[in-house]
C-alpha cells in the first residue's frame, strides 16, 4: 500500500479501532507473512518498540504503524510519533492485533516498514559474510546481528536460506536490517567475491584454525547449514577451511553461534592490528 | 517412577500402543513438565534421537523410552535398544505422542532419564561458568553447549536462572548437559569460587576488552541477562569487568552468543599458550 493512500484517510480512520479482519490494513499485515507478498509489495513488517527504534534511528519511517487498543507508547519518541502527522497511525481491537503478531507477548505495536534497497556490495568492503543455507530464523537473525556487530561491510543470503526478512529472523537481529547491507547472493558478481584473498568457509573437520589466518586482509567468510555445511556456491567460492577447536570430538556448535566466534576473532585481529603468529 | 516398578510390567506393555492420557507413563512425562515434578522425582525428559544418542555415549541410561506408534529407529544402536530388554519400552498413538512433544515436529521417541547427580565444583577447575539471571531458554542452552564446547570444567546456575532442565534448554544445549557438570550456584562454597584469581563479569560498558585478560589464569566467567545483567551475587564475586567491543553504540549481542565469544577467547589462549600482550 503506497504511503499516500493511506494517509488520504488518515485523519478519519485513525481514531476508529478497526476489528474487522477484513479491514485492508490487517490484510497487509497478514499478507507480509509471506516471503512472496514480501517482494511484491516491497515492504515488511517488525513488531515491537525495540525494532521501530533502530527503524527510526536508521533514518527508516514506517508506511503505517499498527497499535493494539490498550497501547500506551513505551517512549517519548513512540509517543510523539503517534500523535503526529508524518505517520499513519491505525488502531486494532485486542484480540485482532494479538492474532496478527508471531510474537507469542505482543508489545502492542508493530510497523509496515519499505525493504532496504537493495545496494550493491560497497566498493571497499574489507569483510563480507555470505550466508549459504542458513535455513534457522534465530541462526539468521544471530548472524546478521553478529556480522553487523563486528564491523562487517555486508552481507550475502544464499538461495538456500530463509528469508532475512521472516519476522522471526527480524525479531532476532534486533534491528541488524537497519545497519549493514543485506543482499541476494546472486546479485553480486562473482568475480567481485573472488577478488577478496581470503575466502573462507567454516567446516568442522578443517586442520586451519579459525584464529590461524590472517584477517587484516580483505575478507570474505562462508557460514552454512549445521546439518550440511554450505552449498556449491560458497564451496566453490572458498579457497580456504577452518575450523574452531572444541574440547572433544562430540562437541558442535550451531551455526549462528560459530560464525559470530570467527566474527569476533576478525574484529579483534582488525581492533589490535595483529593476528596471532600463523603457523 | 523407579525403573524396577517399571520393568515388571515391560513385557506385557511394551507391544500394547498406549492411547489413554491417563496412562501412569503418559502422566509422568507430562508432570516431567514442570521444574517441581523434575526435583521431586530426579528424572528429566529428552525428547529426540541426537539427545538419547548424547545420553547413552554418556553411559546414562533411559528409565523408560516412549515411541510414537509409527516410529522406526534412525540408528542401529537405537534400533538394538528398542528390541532389547535393557530398557522400558512404551509405544504410544501417534496423536498422544505428539501432543505430549514440547517440539513442533517430534522425531517420534524421547526418553525419562535420571537427573545427574548433583556432583561438586572439580578441585582442579580452572575454569568455571556462572549463569546468573538468564532466563531464556535457547540462550542457557548455547552456555552450556559453548561451555562444554570450549573446555568449561563446570556451570554454576544462579537462582534467578531457568531450569536447565527445562525441555526447552535440554534440546539447544545438544548433550551439553551429559558432558559437563551443572550445579546448582548456590551448592557451591563462595570461597572456593573466591579462590579463582580471575573472576569477570561481562558488561557492555566496561572498560577493559575480554581479549585484554591472561584467562590462562584460574578463570571465573560470570554471565548475566541479556536485559538486566548480572544479579547481586555475581556482582560481589567479580573482580574484573570486560566488554566486547562493536562497532557501534547500537548495537549489542545476546547473552548465549556474548558469553559463547569470550569462552572460545579463553580456549584460544589456553590453546595457543599466550594471551595478547595484556594494555
Amino acid at each position: 500500500m503506497p504511503p499516500d493512500d493511506v494517509r488520504r484517510h488518515r485523519r478519519a480512520r485513525s481514531s476508529e479501532v478497526i476489528s474487522s479482519p477484513a479491514n485492508q490494513v490487517v490484510r497487509l499485515v497478514r499478507a507480509l507473512g509471506r516471503r512472496k507478498a514480501r517482494e511484491e509489495t516491497g515492504q515488511f513488517v517488525v513488531e515491537g518498540e525495540r525494532g521501530l527504534a533502530d527503524a527510526l534511528d536508521a533514518g527508516v519511517r514506517p508506511h503505517v504503524i499498527v497499535v493494539r487498543d490498550d497501547y500506551v507508547a513505551g517512549t517519548d519518541r513512540l509517543d510523539a510519533l503517534l500523535a503526529g502527522d508524518e505517520v499513519d497511525v491505525r488502531r486494532l481491537d485486542t484480540a485482532l492485533f494479538d492474532d496478527l503478531c508471531e510474537t507469542v507477548h505482543p508489545q502492542g505495536i508493530l510497523g509496515v516498514l519499505p525493504l532496504p534497497a537493495a545496494t550493491a556490495l560497497p566498493d571497499d568492503a574489507t569483510l563480507v559474510v555470505y550466508l549459504d543455507g542458513i535455513r534457522d530464523p534465530g541462526n539468521m537473525g544471530t548472524l546478521l546481528r553478529s556480522s553487523a556487530a563486528a564491523g562487517a561491510d555486508a552481507v550475502l543470503v544464499g538461495s538456500g536460506s530463509v528469508d532475512p526478512y521472516n519476522a522471526k529472523v527480524v525479531r532476532s537481529a534486533m534491528g541488524a536490517h537497519f545497519r549493514i547491507p543485506i543482499l541476494a547472493a546472486d546479485t553480486v558478481p562473482m568475480e567481485r567475491l573472488q577478488a577478496l584473498p581470503i575466502r573462507a568457509i567454516a567446516e568442522a573437520d578443517a586442520d586451519r584454525t579459525y584464529d590461524g589466518v590472517d584477517w587484516r586482509q580483505p575478507s570474505l567468510l562462508i557460514v552454512g547449514s549445521e546439518a550440511v555445511g554450505p552449498g556449491e556456491t560458497g564451496r566453490a567460492l572458498a579457497n580456504l577451511a577452518i575450523a574452531i577447536p572444541m574440547t572433544s570430538g562430540v562437541e558442535s556448535l550451531n551455526a549462528g553461534v560459530a560464525g559470530s566466534i570467527v566474527l569476533f576473532e576478525i574484529a579483534r585481529q582488525r581492533r589490535i592490528g595483529s593476528p596471532r603468529a600463523l603457523k
